[in-house]
């Protein structure tokens, strides 16, 4: 019997750094770890495929001044940041990146703002045809 | 062997148009790909079940007053409204809707106030036997 | 063939009453209908793991005045309050809570700070590997 890799899905809907954070830490722990990680970026998240995108991730409302400080901790943490984090992601060639097509169309985001690590542009369908035959999905 | 229907289970938790738009647009997909979709709605959520709340949803906070330029845009691209979405996941024949019993009583809504499309009242222990047997399990 | 017992993971990133409620909902239900429990209690959600953390959650936001409300509304139809449902869970031997390490680093959030019923503290890493192996997985 062949050991077959197992999967995570994640819909990244959430735009903020709060929520971005986890989506990049899941991603790069899981895909070390040699599970293939899909993500989906819709809605919000898609702003974090445009090119410098994931930089301007704040903490959400009022809290979006703080989001200085949250780096200050964690560079001082030694965690990495989310854009190193997805270098890690694309290093081990287990995480696949997909911008919603809907979402571009709605949010006026062309191919050409997207960062070049994108691997596809795609709908709902597709996604949920990856979601059906993953063992973990989470809507973040 | 059967080839049996896989499932799609949400926790529909937020009341917000932009949370609310991709528990549509992921129910009315699945379904068309002969999915078993079940949507428990409680808390926040359950306002999309209430006779007219899903017209009434908002984007959250401060953006609430761009519900109206989203919708438009949604109506530009050719993008369902959530109402006619609703009504294909129905006519699919594979969507359920669920009300949590409890947060009917906590939000005092009434049978009479939910729209006729409702399934069933029920409980966690309910729905979790169902989340307990899909493939896929969102919370949103 | 041997009766498996079923898992539920929820990664608890919210610290928000509305979003601990259904947490501790889940929790307390799966875990009577003898379904293990792992609960990763990660940025926002470790508040939920500080002593006295649980009694301080509001609601989000404008709305965090209404949490008084909410409460007796919840006392009134026999609702427990999250502190009893966490005893209930920890009664039905099913459920495991653990503390996210990074997010105690970057939180300035020290082991003595969290309340005894804490299983243990881990990384991202440990909790990926029971996530990978449940039959729901949850982001809340």
């Amino acid at each position: 019997m062949v050991n077959e890799k197992k999967t995570m899905s994640i819909i990244v809907h959430s735009g903020t750094f709060d929520k971005l954070m986890p989506v990049f830490m899941l991603a790069s722990t899981a895909a070390s770890m040699d599970t293939q990680v899909n993500l989906f970026f819709t809605f919000w998240g898609l702003s974090a495929l445009k090119k410098g995108g994931l930089g301007k991730a704040k903490l959400p409302g009022l809290m979006s001044i703080g989001t200085g400080m949250m780096k200050g901790r964690m560079a001082k943490a030694k965690v990495p940041t989310m854009d190193e984090m997805l270098k890690m992601c694309r290093e081990t060639g287990n995480v696949k990146l997909y911008a919603c097509s809907t979402t571009m169309e709605l949010m006026h985001v062309a191919k050409e703002d997207l960062i070049p690590e994108v691997d596809d542009i795609v709908g709902a369908a597709t996604f949920m045809e990856l979601a059906l035959n993953s063992e973990v999905n989470l809507f973040i």
